[in-house]
């Protein structure tokens, strides 16, 4: 079956784990806009930004220019663990799909988080030991940052406080339990424990949470109790840099088989694993030394590429962090609780924004429905269960490769299968029993969010 | 951290997974026992046993002498999509536990799966679709195999019934629904739609079922309706046959690194993993050209090594199978409810039990709590949350390392890391809650489980 020679996985050697990050920003003419002190309006300083994230991240954080960072050896060896992941040849996918595309996927699911998300939870984590920290806070949505985070707690004997989407909570049990497992506390957010969480719990009594609620309480907590910092698994430029691990091995293991991608596609919620995943080949196609198509791909239920405001806005519902410039639907906006797993973020990596902002890339929005039936084709011919994120990538990665059958064109199709949908079992079971529905915001849904947009220049 | 240039993971190249299945019984000089036709009391012939299994796998059950069995490319090309396995290097356990000792385990659990199960389902589902069949029917316990059917006859567009035992199919309803994913009908056991269903449900109105009873419902729905054979995911001899790849990929693996083991550890409940992992370093120990000391690790509450009877006994509970010779506590015992994950059956692999029976191998029996124990820590210090079958081995391989500790040897452990504890959060969660117990059956409980046995010359 495998023409050509080339393998169903390619694996890279553990001494071919790249050395350092790469940051995108260094090669982009215009950088991403800088974070602004919502009270003064100015951009934020490193000294604004240490009490709630640990000093070396606030380095990575608003570093535009240093290309590489060296990789710690101590999170190298933590990445040997479950790293490098395999760059996958879908042959099975192609046979069933009849096509003459080649399709690739890198696979970032081998591992008890079950995404991506571990790559930045390790570096995050490393940097709060270093600094002699006590613990960390986050929040986590579909559950597979919080867990990630836990994990990489647990290995370095860190506390962990998570705040979890009150629904992704009751939907997912066990992802709690996981995250248990690995000693971290775990709470549902909104909840009582803060400030922010107890008024939006005065003013939405019955609210199901949102990742910007919980990154409300998450930072209060980090911010008042000392020798704890808060981390956040997408959205940051330091986020972004520790995923191009992702793009970096993929690119690498390309390299090995002789192989250049024609179009590269990564779900979309805050951003980091699409960040990732495209870095080195953004960087190419920034320095005019090769071309790409590079696909964002979102749910129609939180659209805020493809239907939201390129402006600032802050990242939390509570409106006590930071405010960003990027594609939002508005620090207020909560996605439909019909909309399983994550990529409900509101926002959007300022990376990101201004590269789509510039032309570079690409974005479209998918419903549902058809993300299922993209996951469950998937699931038969390739044999892993992706989760429903990654299962946005998983259907336009089809959808091209079925325009490529019409053309009759062989390009090379790289996506990236950021997860395993294990803990998404309850969205699968509405599918299995017909009971999923889709679910698109109206004009005036997304103008109510908009309407929360802050008055900033930028 | 890796010494000697070790590797955290040795992966073989797909060109590098083995051409044949070893079948462990041609090295065997005592061989197992013959199935028996329980009418008759004489040895089952190949012609009793096609109406219930497919021809080629009938042929490689009673097939004792020859050696290797060559793998189908077909089959071969399904083993690259989540083969070879990693045979890993446990140093940060090795760290935690500050042993002499160089930990290793073949990891089986990256595959949704989530066990080495895959290995023989897509071999059985092969041979059913090679013979024109419609579909196959099975049992499944904690619902490793009932998945790996599922994805295997997915792949082959085969028609998959699952009989699912009834405890494990209200504990584990995301198990269930991964099956569903894949296209298999799903039903609780004991059912009503069967006759040995109807009248086990009548005699024991509120049992919580059991594997011996799902392989009599199995079995009668396989052998009752046109193009339909039963299959089996354990204790018999081809599936053993199949679960050779896990050893001898691990015995390539360590070939590589130029690493031999000197313990071998693998948990048993029917012995498909264990005969696995073992097979072609018992057949260097058969055949004297090395030693090895090989430990099977049961759960103390259905302990059929270590307190079970060698004998002829059904292999289910409505005993309409075949009569195995093995190590068994007897068909109508049924292991405790508070007894989490698998390794529930009654009996276990005639090839195993007759080598066990001729001192080539240990047994020990472990208690649920510390096995969770050990689960935890080796989630913690390794990343993988371990399946509770899995971390039988685990418990063993941690108290060899222990032992190491106190001797100051440096000892090479191998064990077989099954599968992922990713649908046993349940099980997990009380262990987090301190509500896990314990539990070993009576003497008395054992006698009642004897009593069943047929009386057999053998």
């Amino acid at each position: 079956m495998s023409e050509n020679n080339i393998p169903y996985k390619t694996y890279l050697n553990e001494n071919e784990i790249p050395k350092a990050w790469y940051n995108l920003r260094a090669d982009m003419k215009t950088k991403p806009a800088p974070l602004l002190n919502p009270g003064t309006g100015k951009p934020l300083t490193a000294e604004e930004l240490t009490p709630i994230f640990c000093e070396e991240l606030v380095r990575q954080e608003l570093d535009n220019d240093t290309a590489y960072f060296p990789i710690p050896q101590d999170i190298v060896d933590f990445y040997k663990m479950y790293r490098p992941s395999p760059l996958v040849r879908a042959y099975c996918l192609e046979k069933v799909l009849d096509t003459p595309a080649k399709i690739y996927y890198k696979f970032e699911g081998n591992n008890t988080s079950g995404s991506h998300k571990l790559n930045s939870a390790i570096a995050q984590a490393y940097y709060a030991k270093q600094q002699g920290l006590k613990g960390v806070t986050t929040e986590t949505g579909a559950g597979q940052w919080g867990t990630a985070l836990s994990m990489a707690c647990a290995y370095l004997g860190l506390d962990c406080k998570v705040f979890m989407v009150k629904v992704s909570y009751e939907q997912k049990p066990f992802r709690r339990e996981v995250m248990r497992t690995y000693g971290a506390s775990v709470t549902p957010s909104p909840s009582a424990e803060t400030a922010v969480g107890r008024k939006i719990l005065a003013e939405h009594p019955g609210t199901t949470g949102s990742l910007g609620c919980a990154i409300s309480e998450a930072v209060e907590v980090a911010t008042q109790t000392p020798g704890y910092r808060y981390v956040l698994g997408s959205v940051l430029n330091q986020v972004l840099l520790h995923q191009s691990i992702i793009g970096l091995e993929a690119k690498a293991a390309f390299d090995k088989i002789g192989v250049k991608p024609d179009i590269i596609i990564g779900c979309a919620g805050g951003g980091s694993n699409l960040g990732g995943l495209i870095s080195p080949f953004m960087g190419e196609k920034l320095r005019g030394e090769a071309d790409y198509r590079i696909i964002a791909v979102e749910p129609a239920s939180c659209p805020s590429f493809t239907r939201g405001r390129f402006a600032y806005d802050f990242c939390d519902t509570g409106m006590i962090c930071p405010l960003a410039k990027m594609y939002t639907l508005g620090s207020g906006f909560i996605p439909s609780p019909n909309h399983a797993g994550g990529l409900r973020f509101h926002g959007m990596s300022t990376i990101l924004s201004q590269l789509y902002h510039d032309g570079l890339m690409e974005a479209r929005a998918v419903e549902q429905t058809s993300v299922f039936e993209a996951a469950e084709l998937f699931a038969r011919s390739e044999g892993i269960l992706p989760a429903p994120e990654s299962s946005h990538a998983i259907r336009a990665a089809i959808d091209e490769a079925m325009r490529c059958k019409e053309t009759g064109e062989e390009k090379n199709i790289l996506f990236g299968l950021t997860g395993t949908g294990y803990f998404d079992l309850t969205a699968y079971q509405k599918y299995n029993d017909g009971e999923m529905s889709d679910y698109i915001p109206t004009d005036a849904d997304l103008e109510r969010g908009f309407a929360g947009l802050p008055k900033v220049e930028g």
